[in-house]
């Protein structure tokens, strides 16, 4: 069942105690270089740094007691392994977050701090790991993009932005999993459907641009290599299937201008931003001379970053 | 004459349109990590990156038309400087900035991107160079710190914090000259005299806290060395006169002290500080003790850095 505009408002009330209504910040700088006036939409300065608190908590929300008290259970690497384990301490419930042994050591000990279990394994055995602790403990499945409710929790930064801003004639969402982009369609589309809907990802993992540009699910790379450690994910069938009958376009934009506008949108906005939330701002300067005057929200959707990547500059 | 509580209610209606309200972040970790429940008002996402943006408008704006068609004049080697050139192009009004000819090639290339004429002198200077611009040109001078207007100006950031956070027991801000620590008192001892107020500053200029600990006015050090760049500045006679009388107190924190508390409001706030925004991070752990409990809020005075002293940790 794909999630409809009711369960996003339905999550926003739901969600509102325990994540932030994120601000929405602009540089006149900025907009001038780029000839649009841009918004940023800064889930950067989300609970637990990313877009992912939204839709891991209104999941977490969303379970009967008695599922709720067996805990929730996901695999990642990433932002949406700390957001469950935040969404569970919030509740009170068990969470374990399966991680691959090769995760970062920062990674793990972000989702430690919150509490969770963490399972240790290889990346091929992820799924394994999370089915035992499925069948053993009678633990849920919080999917991280493809579980309608993370997408409706998704959902709410997009009906944020839209009472922040008015008369936006664009709002753009990087893409990897689709899960933000999915969730920002459907809450656009709904209650203003004039608005286009764009997508940003790496042009190293662009299946979401071919998936909706051919109509047809495309999967992701093998293994890719990309500073957007947010968007390795191939995208996912409920999201695409959520994306596909709303026209939603790609932009997809090479490793050196994420960078770049990672390190713009550092000094411009004064925020920290992860590469994968930079991908909107180096779309934005891509398609500058057709989007010349219009006014665009576009979503910065992470800000956990070691700054690795600065030596690449 | 020193500013009032009126002078700052008018300064917030008059540069409104010209400055952001700026969010007040927090982080549930951090306020644990420190026991304290700690209200970051967030000032380096303020127009020009600091405070000084509200001062500076709120100058430029107070000035009747004949004054302002003549202009506005400064030195300023930092944040006062861009920010005047913001107001003055922001009223359409010329502006002269007065800049050391050893000022970072980065902070001149700001103030030349308002507008601003820039005049290039040694330190020593700087005051004689102003008044030629004065006497020959009648330009306005519009002093950094000193300048009631300026204070006024600064004091509408507490003004928004009041309203934006509840039930604070204490307010602390960064102090060099002592604008912003000025206007914050002022500001926070009429409306809500119940709410201590503190000021931070680094340890190798001190003198804000010898001059108020000792009721007279002590000068600052000779050529201080500091990554506080933006508090290198001897507390101003105008500041202390609204200090003195209202129990301010500072606490004096090291330089490790203030570039770790930089890199923890980076990491857990997501935002980036200036060394000297984040002084007041470092009082709140040197504190932490006494301080157990209450609800602070903490002024970020700004977010401009070239991040050199990242390797310094």
């Amino acid at each position: 069942m794909l999630p409809t505009i009711d369960d996003v408002r339905a999550a926003a009330r739901r969600i509102a105690p325990h994540t932030h209504r994120t601000p929405v910040l602009s540089s006149s700088r900025l907009s001038e270089e780029l000839g649009i006036e841009a918004f940023f939409k800064c889930e950067n300065l989300q609970k637990v740094g990313a877009f992912k608190a939204r839709g891991a908590t209104n999941a977490v929300l969303s379970l009967d007691e008695e599922s709720a008290a067996r805990g929730v259970v996901t695999h990642s690497s990433g932002n949406h392994g700390a957001a469950l384990a935040y969404a569970a301490a919030a509740r009170g419930v068990p969470c374990v977050v399966v991680m691959p042994r090769d995760a970062p050591e920062i990674k793990v000990a972000a989702v430690r701090g919150y509490g969770a279990e963490i399972v240790l394994c290889e990346r091929a055995e992820r799924e394994a790991a999370c089915r035992r602790e499925i069948e053993e403990r009678g633990m849920t499945l919080i999917h991280p993009y493809e579980d309608p409710r993370v997408i409706a929790g998704q959902g709410t930064a997009a009906l944020e932005l839209l009472e922040q801003v008015d008369e936006l004639d664009r709002v753009i969402a990087p893409v990897g999993g689709g899960g933000l982009l999915s969730g920002t369609a459907l809450t656009v589309s709904s209650l203003a459907p004039g608005i286009e809907v764009w997508g940003a990802e790496p042009a190293a993992v662009d299946d979401a641009h071919r998936s909706l540009e051919s109509g047809t699910l495309q999967p992701g790379p093998v293994n890719p290599r990309s500073w957007g450690d947010g968007l390795l994910t191939g995208l996912g069938k409920n999201p695409f299937a959520i994306l596909k009958p709303r026209g939603v376009r790609v932009v997809t934009v090479e490793e050196n201008a994420m960078l770049d506008a990672a390190w713009t949108l550092i000094r411009r906005l004064k925020v920290v931003v992860e590469p994968s939330g930079a991908t909107v701002l180096a779309a934005l300067r891509a398609r500058a001379d057709q989007w010349k005057g219009r006014r665009v929200g576009a979503i910065i959707s992470g800000g956990n970053t070691d700054f690795a990547w600065l030596s690449e500059l």
